[in-house]
């Protein structure tokens, strides 16, 4: 990019958009940097956004301008999507927050890509919906479906992957395409759908997501189990999801984890391998999928089963949980926790997560394992201050063998957090020569390489 | 294409291949039509391929020569998905017809893309496990993958979409790639799997197909329900899947098509608008869940209430549901059956239903509406000759009002079957400029045009 482009397209935009075009610093400050261990990067200006056509007007700008714009809008990133590695735009679509449709009949919400997933659900709260995909932060329902983001549901409910029925998308050159339809099948066309989700923003960007609603279930059950060893907790897991059971979610935290709930969340748990539950169903249903894993839970020596149909002792358990990710200040000040997201067959599950506690156990540093472990879903971040070099190039070293071992076993280097900046140099590792036909997608979608570049598209 | 290419292309590929290239007739007529209502069309000849090098082989010499190649399996396809229609190769797949491997533990199955979903199955059963999706005929699983299938399980278990987890595929040029992995959840670059789910054989040959696999269920039931009027029927439907059962089959006949079962396959059920159901779970489950589902039927009028837990019951029932399609004959001698596929949002199926069923009672010919209408997707058959030219211009003519509705209502103009030859033209109509995106897809990943030619990724 030479300088006088940015400068034109800057200009060209700051005629229409005014004050909705910030080149202050502290606005540029909040948009270069994520949830995620990334260095800071500016952006050049940031545009507020308030309808597909200001997002049309902008992308046509730097198609025109030849310019990189990066879109934005909670910042919750755990992989960098967001940081603008090369400059450019940064597209701020938190003012497109309006939800559009609600068919509570035919269980859809059709909402603008700046709505986030609580502000969804409060919507929902009196309809008897809900919107069951909680990736942790409250983050928009964009950036959710660019990263193909999940959480502790979808081993009940899917990721954004079975959760995103449409979209409306602007593409690199500046038009509005609408890709897929609210019915539950359609076999029209190529996917466009499926292929924008997951695009981490860099074939378009994604102004408007259809997504499945639920009925909120009739009974809801949560409950806490621990075990005496972590190969017991994880393989009572694979015992479960073998058996069946619709479980609407199944979290393990191990030890250290454990601590950072009961440091930072106040709770009181005992101090082992430990599994969070909840079912979904009417009233004789939970109870019989509840029977069924307290038997399994018997037979790897589960104890301290403690169940509640309470919603605020549910509440306070999942936000316990949700919350790890903060607690590790409390665990070790000053830190900073690298993460990982790993994802193996359920098979495997226990071969994978106890090599990652032996490497930790080996390791000069320490980590905690938390996961989304009835999916095969586990993140070992590891808890280092990363300017002392030899803690970072130790969890470095920590991830790689992590990332191969899960590789070899059938699994994947990421779950549901997605490439972003620092994993793109893994991707080729996963997918072979399949890289090369991504890389074609960008090229056919984004001939001038705009799109949030740097990141996925243009793997080597 | 220049006539030489094909003979040189042809010589070329005899070389290797000998008495497994035929250009006889006889095997070109098979490969030359396929369930569907289209034309004749013949390949210019006809490669058997036993390994996805020998597929390579093919593709890298039709690439070479610039000469079309049409994947070929069952030949079960609906739309013309198979028939070559610019001539060329035609690319038998039905000897790679492997098992690869069973991952009991996984739910998981990956096969050689010629292995039938009747084939699987019956390697399964004794494993406790099963592959949901019945597209009636006895497809092939890369076919199914490739027309992004589905059938009478969708309502609980989603379609080819949401069960093929990874890909083995043979690209436009001639190489190798595999898309996804065994995981449950993935988010490491642009969804390449789902990109050729649904893909109709026009971006690449897919050879190996992973699908999710389920448990048996302890308990399966089925019934049938018959309703005074159609639209009591249909609103009993909307209010099965808002009230959340997780039903496992839910199958509208009009009367007509109980006329077909009845007369095709012995039997007698009563001529009124029928719901043929089905429940899966544990006993006390399935017990709750038909308790909950009898007293929805009651509400709409739901008499004849006929359970069954007997496996022979059941096999029998859904036997004829999908011999339907080969009952036309039966319903008027010398009669073809045009068929549509649409589906719309579950809040507009009664609408949708009635408004096909009056355009057939005030129109000439006749015809019969069955319907995955848990999912609002329904087919409405024309039950013409189509070598009587009105006959042929009315069924168009209420195929395109059929359409053109569904479109309006929210709908796709294509559930399950897919596009294939003769609906292309209607592509643009459900997705605008997207078809833009699908034809640079297509122009990326097969800069020829070699792949299944003058179908999708060419649409106008």
């Amino acid at each position: 990019m030479i300088a006088g482009q940015i400068e034109q397209a800057i200009a060209s935009l700051k005629l229409h958009f005014g004050e909705r075009l910030s080149t202050a610093v502290a606005v540029r400050e909040h948009h270069g940097h994520d949830m995620s261990r990334q260095p800071l990067r500016l952006p050049d200006a940031v545009v507020f956004a308030e309808s597909e056509e200001d997002v049309a007007r902008v992308v046509a700008a730097c198609f025109e301008f030849g310019v990189p714009v990066t879109p934005f809008a909670a910042g919750s990133s755990m992989e960098g999507h967001t940081i603008p590695l090369k400059g450019g735009i940064s597209l701020d679509l938190t003012r497109m927050n309006r939800i559009i449709e609600i068919h509570e009949e035919d269980f859809d919400a059709v909402v603008e890509a700046g709505v986030t997933r609580k502000q969804l659900n409060a919507h929902l709260r009196d309809k008897g919906l809900f919107f069951p995909i909680d990736p942790g932060a409250d983050a928009s329902l964009g950036g959710m479906a660019s990263t193909r983001a999940s959480g502790t549901t979808a081993v009940r409910y899917g990721t954004m992957r079975e959760n995103v029925l449409a979209l409306r998308v602007v593409t690199p050159t500046g038009k509005i395409v609408t890709t897929g339809r609210r019915t539950k099948k359609s076999s029209t066309g190529y996917d466009l759908t499926k292929l924008f989700v997951g695009a981490e923003g860099t074939l378009g960007v994604i102004t408007e997501v259809t997504v499945r609603l639920y009925p909120i279930p009739e009974t809801i059950a949560s409950a806490v189990c621990t075990f005496d060893t972590m190969r017991e907790a994880v393989e009572a897991v694979i015992a479960t999801i073998q058996s069946g059971i619709p479980i609407a979610r199944i979290e393990f935290l191990d030890e250290v984890a454990v601590d950072a709930a009961n440091l930072h969340s106040g709770l009181s748990l005992k101090r082992a391998p430990t599994l969070f539950l909840e079912f979904h169903g009417t009233p004789r249903w939970v109870e019989e999928q509840a029977a069924t894993m307290r038997a399994i839970a018997d037979e790897y020596g589960g104890s301290d089963f403690a169940w509640s149909t309470l919603t605020e002792d549910r509440e306070r358990l999942w936000k316990a949980r949700h919350e790890t990710i903060y607690a590790n200040q409390t665990l070790r000040p000053g830190c900073k926790a690298y993460t990982t997201d790993v994802c193996v067959p359920i098979s495997r599950l226990a071969d994978a997560v106890l090599a990652a506690r032996a490497d930790l156990d080996t390791s000069f540093i320490t980590g905690k394992i938390i996961g989304h472990v009835g999916d095969g879903n586990f993140h070992v971040g590891y808890l280092i201050k990363p300017e002392i070099p030899e803690e970072l190039a130790e969890a470095e070293r920590l991830a790689e063998r992590l990332y191969q071992r899960t590789l070899d076993m059938g699994g994947t280097f990421s779950g549901e957090h997605g490439i972003g900046i620092s994993k793109l140099k893994y991707l080729r590792r996963e997918h072979g020569d399949a890289v090369d036909l991504m890389n074609a997608v960008k090229a056919a979608f984004d001939p001038k390489g705009i799109m949030n570049p740097g990141k996925l598209g243009q793997a080597g």
